[in-house]
């Protein structure tokens, strides 16, 4: 259908040669496969560059500063707030920071400019009167650039770099009310030879001059995604180990996805020597996105380190990003999607049942249940939607249900029991089993059959007995088909008294398995309403309708 | 607005505690970061099993089928089909594909089986008449669903594993004509203790006898992500390194991407020794899905590796799922998704351009575009949408996207000039500039303007010169304003004759800076129509209306 018989179980032999595998680093004594990330690096988002260049439909001013003041509550210090050379929409929002006096003073805005004269004297018109900000310069430093794109030789793309940074620190000079940081890019890092990413990288520190009090930003990126992310942590660790002053410098990472390993790309980058990350929320960016600070940040998080991000309400950061950008977050987005905290296989909802009552029993404060990496609660999410039944749910994901939704503890012989109907009823139907839907089976199964009883009335009043102890006497009206029975008796409670009355007034052999007793419980319902589904012996159960909010 | 000051800047400390990182594995001369991927593993389809239990909407029979087809046509030689003995829907699938005999010879399907004596019962019922198959039973190892699922130490979890196995094998004896391949996957391992994996593998494998010609596979699910994907790489050499007699294994990755980072993980799997790679198309599964084998493939294929499967037309593969699954492949998803061959930045574009001219120049065969890491035509997608117009676009895509969808090359002064008149154009507007309104643009600028000249018609003929060489002759017709010209010259064909028309003519002072001859372009339009929009001296141009297909 796809694919002719000749191609069919692989790719076009003539279009493999194509391509060649990326040269690996020479760094056998590497050492960051055995670290740690302890600690969160610096952040630095570039949402409003390289996220709003990236969007089909670039954000206005106002929803760049929605989307800023969105960066700022979430604890970003620096943000790259765009490339203010590049058009005059980018201009004029860096005008409006700064005269609305939007940017905190624990804040630090970016800007980005290519290595070009006029665009630098540009930038720096437009950052009259802040009070710091980072300068970000760039060149494109790959052989493949040097070649296709500048035509130049190597000297020439050190020379664009150089001529680029002596510009910046002339321009500095003359805004002395303004605390500049310089940040310098060898674009397109991942395909440039390491030795001359480094003699770029230098000849850049010996114009700027940093020191270890007023460090130069050195930001390596992944522009294109070119090989595994072992071999990225190998070219940082490579870079970090061979800088001059190292010191003076923060090393920091920009990672793109198109081999879809930005992450790990970053997590590793971190491992071997990276100090700082510049990324999106939820992975926005040129094709395929620059790196998902969300998961970055979580991922740290569910490893009992600080991120120092606030992603606590992540469904409204959610809602503010999806606005402003006009994208959506994927269903399966780590963390954020839709679907992250749903578990449909019924071992997988058994399991989830099991960790989460023993996380209740034990009281310890270590998250530890099965199947869910950290508790949807610390980001603002919940366990509703966890469990939803479907042709493979089984007998634990039925009874969790219906103790989280309804109340109903279930006893042991009943989840088997009522798993098998609801296993029928979703091999019948194909699909998703709604909660409400669960319900009503559990309604036809065990409350609406065509019983012969009824109980009509009940009363309990506390008695003495004959030896002086207390004891409860019951009085019930009974509905047995037609006939109404009022019966009597004592008990050690109300239930025992209910069972005795039925058993000596030989209306039912009735022995008492198990027992357990359901608070009623009240939600609120947008156009459902509650009722009560059954009144038996001193329960009173109310049925639900609609979904809950 | 969404946290208090005292939490903003960072999750609640308190939350922090409920966290702790992964042990990491003690293997200082791990091998795997110096190893490269040189060849494709054994892939095994799970879309029908794992991601079809992950959708909300579980696949139909019918659906189903459409999706096995869909996986042979694209070479997948294993696919687990499904969980026969949860329900009904799954065994009658299986039985579906075997006596219609849906599966070719040189595709074996796969079962899952958790160990449970019914369930490996009922497992084998629904092999019936198989040619071949691979039985992967399972049951779940790790320190945590031991003490909160099973409540079992490690004795009675090794008991599950081995009764298990022993049922399968005596279930295989009965059944002759079926060639059974044995698979075991210690289900959580990533969050088992290694010995204790070790321990339980070995235990089945003694059961099993594997040999080097009959292998057993052993499967080692990234159940939950929970580390970094070095350490999961860690973790499958140590397993590799101390696994008797290892050369009658197979040795499979089952990674799941709940720190979005499944793709690294299974590449650095890879590295660390393991053969074969179970995953899904476009990472569908459970939470945040399975891997995405479509990337894992794609990824090998840029670096030259034969993947052996079939993407060549991936918009195809990706309708079909999207039907079957009802589920959609994100914008930024490598290599499917829409907007990853899509470049905004004005200096993308503009390497995108050279890159693809020096291409062309060059006749090399090795793929040298910058920003693009394969060539999208490989995989069945074009072009066509790499370049967008918004207020961040340079000169050198507007000019790419004039030659490339009109067929117009303009010179390079006019790059700029038209550049200019593009970015104010996309700045006033703050959205994306679509290329028909990109041809709306120039030819105001250019054709419609109200210029005193209009070429009325032109004729031209070769005639002998004084000197006996060969000439052309063009007699033209010219109004200018309202007075009609009739011009005539000789020249060394026709354009350098108009010239000299024109200005023997004294009309105007005119010279010829740049000329190039334009193909009249025809293309397809749905609703569209071709007309002429400028027809000067030798050249028709055709405009284009609509949008392409």
């Amino acid at each position: 259908m796809l694919m002719s018989t000749q191609t069919r179980g692989g790719m076009q032999k003539g279009s493999i040669s194509k391509y060649r595998p990326f040269t690996p680093i020479v760094l056998p004594d590497r050492q960051w496969p055995s670290k740690m990330i302890t600690t969160a690096p610096i952040w630095c988002s570039v949402d409003l560059r390289d996220g709003n260049q990236a969007l089909p439909i670039p954000m206005s001013v106002e929803e760049k500063l929605e989307m800023f003041d969105l960066l700022v509550g979430i604890g970003f210090k620096e943000i790259e707030v765009g490339f203010p050379a590049a058009s005059q929409t980018e201009f004029e929002f860096m005008r409006r920071l700064i005269e609305g006096d939007r940017v905190p003073d624990d804040v630090t805005i970016q800007v980005l400019v290519q290595a070009k004269e006029d665009l630098i004297t540009r930038t720096f018109e437009s950052l009259r009167g802040a009070r710091k900000a980072i300068v970000h310069l760039y060149n494109s430093t790959s052989e493949q650039q040097r070649r296709i794109v500048f035509g130049l030789d190597k000297p020439a793309i050190v020379d664009i770099a150089v001529r680029g940074v002596r510009q910046v620190k002339e321009l500095v000079a003359t805004i002395p009310e303004t605390a500049i940081t310089f940040q310098y890019s060898p674009e397109s890092f991942s395909l440039t030879e390491l030795d001359f990413a480094l003699e770029i990288c230098e000849a850049v520190v010996d114009i700027w001059q940093p020191t270890p009090e007023h460090k130069i930003i050195l930001n390596l990126p992944t522009t294109v995604e070119v090989s595994t992310p072992n071999i990225h942590a190998d070219q940082i660790e490579w870079f970090c180990r061979h800088l001059r002053d190292r010191e003076s410098a923060i090393i920091s990472l920009h990672t793109h996805n198109d081999r879809g390993t930005a992450v790990a790309s970053t997590e590793m980058g971190l491992l071997a020597g990276a100090e700082r990350v510049e990324g999106t929320l939820f992975g926005n960016g040129e094709r395929t996105g620059n790196v998902d600070i969300v998961t970055l940040a979580l991922n740290m998080y569910s490893q009992g380190v600080d991120p120092c991000l606030d992603f606590e309400n992540l469904p409204a950061i959610q809602q503010i990003y999806e606005k402003c950008t006009r994208l959506t977050v994927p269903m399966r987005q780590p963390y954020a999607g839709e679907l992250v905290f749903t578990a449909f296989s019924g071992s997988h909802q058994d399991a989830i049942n099991k960790g989460m009552a023993a996380l209740e029993h034990s009281r310890s404060e270590l998250w530890d249940v099965p199947y869910l990496p950290i508790d949807p609660k610390d980001i603002g999410r919940t366990y509703e939607a966890i469990i939803r039944i479907n042709s493979q749910s089984g007998k634990g994901g039925v009874a969790y249900l219906m103790e989280s939704e309804f109340g109903l503890q279930l006893p042991k012989a009943m989840h088997i029991e009522f798993g098998k109907v609801i296993k029928q009823l979703a091999d019948v139907r194909g699909s998703e089993i709604l909660s409400n839907e669960l319900y009503t089976a559990f309604e036809q199964e065990y409350l609406l059959r065509g019983a012969p009883f009824k109980l009509v009335s009940f009363e309990g009043r506390t008695v003495l007995s004959a030896s002086g102890n207390e004891a409860l006497e019951c009085v019930a009206t009974i509905a047995v088909d037609t006939v109404i029975h009022e019966i009597r008796a004592k008990g050690n409670g109300p239930i025992d008294a209910f069972v005795r009355a039925l058993n000596q007034h030989q209306l039912a052999s009735f022995s008492l398995s198990n027992y357990s007793e359901h608070a009623r419980r009240w939600r609120i319902h947008t156009g459902g309403r509650l009722y009560p589904v059954a009144n038996a012996a001193g329960t009173l159960l109310w049925r639900s309708h609609g979904y809950q909010y």
